[in-house]
Parts: structure tokens; C-alpha cells; sequence
């Protein structure tokens, strides 16, 4: 099964495209949890526990991981393996190097950590992204147009009347022999994201940037989706993990899953009426 | 003194613009040194020891130890406390992410592991850049113009005439108001090293891509340094590192270091003698 059957298969199964971002940021995490590395793997492991029948995937950022050294990336180690095998993890490391490089953080992310998909710039070009497509049963995300302020500095200058964003949108899809490719595109941006879903064509998109960053969730799955007909992941991650600093942290967690979770079927159900 | 001022005395005091990158290749190294991590550490001792007074930098690329999962990124931290203080570390990263992630990896890289510059990149603008500036005695290489053959998918594109690695330079230029930024621009694109440098004014100028994929160091370094007035550092990997497959491999990395830094002190010679 080709990575974005898989997707697509586990997204209709538990009923969702929320993807949970595993940002374990220290500051946030319960205070009695945050001081040990035992501590943070108990709350990873129930925040999964909690979640992972209603939604399809978890995003952990390696970020959070590097910064706590080799015990950093071993916990990351063992809170993959925790996740059930149906839902997917997709390591958000937003890597690019060249070939040589890049077949050694294909296998850093794929046989090591054992994630499913990965997040990769686009930045060096095709040699930088092939190793990772060459795991045929793993899948990579390319970050298009982010979420964040600094997407106005280069990816939005345009070559006669096309942004670069949009470039990489087209390449990204011409590069997508094997059904493993995708695309990242910020919430914040739905104007653009229903461009990007023309030009990407039934590529799946990762959406991050609803919530804290200000994306509307109803505008980004439309836009995203084009109306409920191509595969989409939306991410959060604060408004879930720390959805209560207290100890029903992951009861918490899991109402705030099931809340977005009854905004996306809403919608779903409204433009089914709509249609009729 | 600024990370920059720092890179220039180093460069001074052991005349040298070569940065070694320490990209322990498992298939390459020594086959009794290869099995264990050990074994590794030995290695990567040696080759600095052998070294570190003709030499400015190291550069470990961060991808060969992720693949070693967290043991890797211990031993790393490990041979990085092993380059004497005077010579730089560059963790070659390539990182890029929104802000408040930035800041982690930022923390990784430079509390961590202590490295004194990392490579970053572009595609996500100034907020992903940032959160390393405010380390104010490290140093950011941001990705400009890259040595693969990727380079041509979007670095070459044209913004009215102008190539979007050319956008990168000027605003990282722009950015660099603490004295600790440069910029990454591949051996391979020597014509363009020269239009680069004009438009970064006296950025340093990490320049990878000599030796095995095929730039000229003469070109490099006489383009890169605007002909001596500035700062560059020259990478190379796999021609010190694997010098000899045999136990002189220390000793034959010291001699390709000596012959390296003899073709840019000849070449520095033949400017001056030109300019009498």
C-alpha cells in the first residue's frame, strides 16, 4: 500500500485529519512530569493512549528532541514505538541536504526513529528530496507555504505572475511517482491553500498553523480538502497537549481531539445538504 | 568579539581557510574503527589532533549522527568537546522552522552541543533565523547557492532578473547587524561565488563542494575572497578524512590539510607579486 493509501485509509477509519503535534515543550508540560525524561515519555505515552482511536496521526518535532541531546532522540525512539501501528507518525524535521547527506537523514528518520513520513525543504531541489523516496512505503512532506511571518521574505516573491510557492507545489506533484509525496502549507494562508490544491492535485497536504497561529480550521479544510474530495492533515499541537496543566491533562486532551474533530464532520455535513 | 571577528583570527593565526567536515561515513572509515561507536570517537580524536593548528574549523553534518539514533548525537556532543576552543565548530544542520521552534534548535545546537556556528535555511524567512542571532557570539551560514545539481530547481529562479539566491544574499546581508551571519555557497558555481560576493559585502562565505564534487579550490577561493580582502572558510570532507584507508590515516589527513592550505598561500603569493 502506497504511503498515502495509508493515510487516507487510517484518516477514514478513526473519522478524522487531526494529526497531534508532539512538541513537548518543558515550560508546558505538567510541572511534576517536565523535570525527567521518564516524566516526559509518561506524558507523551497518555497523550497517545488518549487519542489514538479518533485521530490519524502524530507529528513529533525534532526540535524539542535534539534539544535534550542523545537521551533526547532516544526518547523520541521510545515514544514512537508506543504509537499504534495504524496511525502514523510523521517526523517534522524539516530536513535538506544533498544526495549523499540526505540518504543518511532518510535513514535517521525512517530505519532509526521508524517514523512513516517525514518533512523536508524544498530549498536544494530534487537530489535533496529522491533518497527519502526511495523508502517507496514511507512518505515526505515538502514544506510550500508556511504558517509563519517569515514566509512573506522568499516564498512569496513571484517569477512573472507565479509566487515560488507555487513552483514548488507544481514540482513537488511532477515528482510524485510513487504516491509518497506531499505538501505543507500553512492554515494561515487559505487563500493560497486553495490555489496550492489545484495546482497539487490529490496530493495529501499537512496543514499546520490552526489554533495558537491563528489559521480558521473550517477555511483551511475546505480550502485544504476542495470540499471534502482530496486528503488533508490538519496539525495542532499546544491547544491539545496542553489542553489542562493539570492532572486530567489527557482526558483534556482528548475532548479538545473530539471537539475539532465535530467541527471538520459538521462541515462535512453541511456541504453534503448543501449539495443535495 | 563578534563570531565573525572570531572566525577571521582563527583564520589568521593558523593560515588556514579550510574547515574539515567531519562526516563519519561508516562504509569509509577505517573497517576496525567503523563497528563501534568507539571506534568512531577515536577516529574523529585523531583526525582533529592531526589537525587542529592548520586548520580554522570543523563542520560535523548533524545526519551522520542522527542516523546512530541517540548514541550518535552523544558521541557527537563528545567529539565536539574534543576541538580545542580557538577552532570554530560548524554543526552542519541546515535547520529551518518557525520561530518558537527555531529557539529549540537554536538551544540544541549551540548550548547542547556547543557548537559555535550552524548552517541554517532560507525558505521560511527571518523569523526561523532569528531565534539564533540571539546568541549573539555564535554565527548563522544561511543556504544561498548550493554545490548540487538541485540547486537549479528553485535557487536559479528569476525574480525579474535577478535569481532568488541572489534575494538570499542581499537580505541576509541585510539581516547581519550583529556580526554573525554568512552565507553557503557551492564550490561548483564559481561565476556566480563573484556576483554573490559582491552583494554580501564582507559576510563570511562557507564554501563547500571542493574535491569530490568538483569545484576548483583556486577558483573558489580567488572568487570567494574577492581576491583576499574577505572572509571565506573552504570545506572538505572526504579528501583529509579518507586520505588513506590504513593506520596513517591521521598522517596522510595532516598532509592533504598542508597541501590544501600550500595552493592558497602560493595562490595568495602570485596575487600579491601580480599587484607589485
Amino acid at each position: 500500500m502506497s504511503a498515502t493509501s495509508r493515510l487516507q485509509e487510517i484518516s477514514k477509519k478513526n473519522d478524522s485529519v487531526i494529526c497531534v503535534g508532539l512538541d513537548l515543550d518543558r515550560k508546558k508540560v505538567p510541572t511534576d512530569m517536565a523535570g525527567s525524561i521518564k516524566g516526559l515519555y509518561d506524558f507523551a505515552v497518555s497523550i497517545i493512549e488518549a487519542t489514538s482511536d479518533i485521530v490519524a496521526a502524530y507529528k513529533p518535532n525534532l526540535a524539542f528532541f535534539e534539544e535534550l541531546g542523545g537521551e533526547g532522540l532516544s526518547l523520541l525512539e521510545k515514544i514512537i514505538s508506543r504509537v499504534p501501528d495504524e496511525n502514523l507518525v510523521i517526523a517534522d524535521a524539516k530536513r535538506g541536504d544533498i544526495g549523499n547527506t540526505a540518504a543518511h537523514y532518510a535513514a535517521a528518520v525512517f530505519e532509526r526513529l521508524k517514523a512513516d513520513w517525514v518533512t523536508l525543504n524544498p530549498y536544494m531541489g530534487y537530489d535533496s528530496i529522491r533518497p527519502f523516496l526511495e523508502h517507496k512505503e514511507k512518505g515526505a512532506f515538502v514544506l510550500c507555504l508556511t504558517s509563519n511571518p517569515g514566509s512573506r521574505d522568499f516564498q512569496f516573491l513571484h517569477v512573472l505572475n507565479k509566487p515560488i510557492f507555487m513552483f514548488v507545489a507544481e514540482k513537488v506533484a511532477y515528482w510524485n511517482k510513487e504516491d509518497n509525496l506531499g505538501l505543507v502549507v500553512g492554515a494561515t494562508h487559505a487563500g493560497q491553500l486553495a490555489d496550492i490544491r489545484q495546482a497539487a492535485g490529490n496530493l495529501p497536504i499537512l496543514i499546520p498553523g490552526v489554533g495558537a497561529q491563528g489559521g480558521s480550521l473550517e477555511e483551511a479544510v475546505l480550502a485544504g480538502t476542495d470540499n471534502f474530495k482530496q486528503p488533508i492533515l490538519v496539525n495542532v499541537s499546544r491547544s491539545v497537549l496542553y489542553a489542562s496543566s493539570e492532572k486530567d491533562y489527557a482526558a483534556a486532551a482528548r475532548a479538545e481531539v473530539e471537539r475539532l474533530n465535530g467541527i471538520v464532520n459538521d462541515l462535512r455535513q453541511k456541504k453534503k445538504d448543501e449539495n443535495k
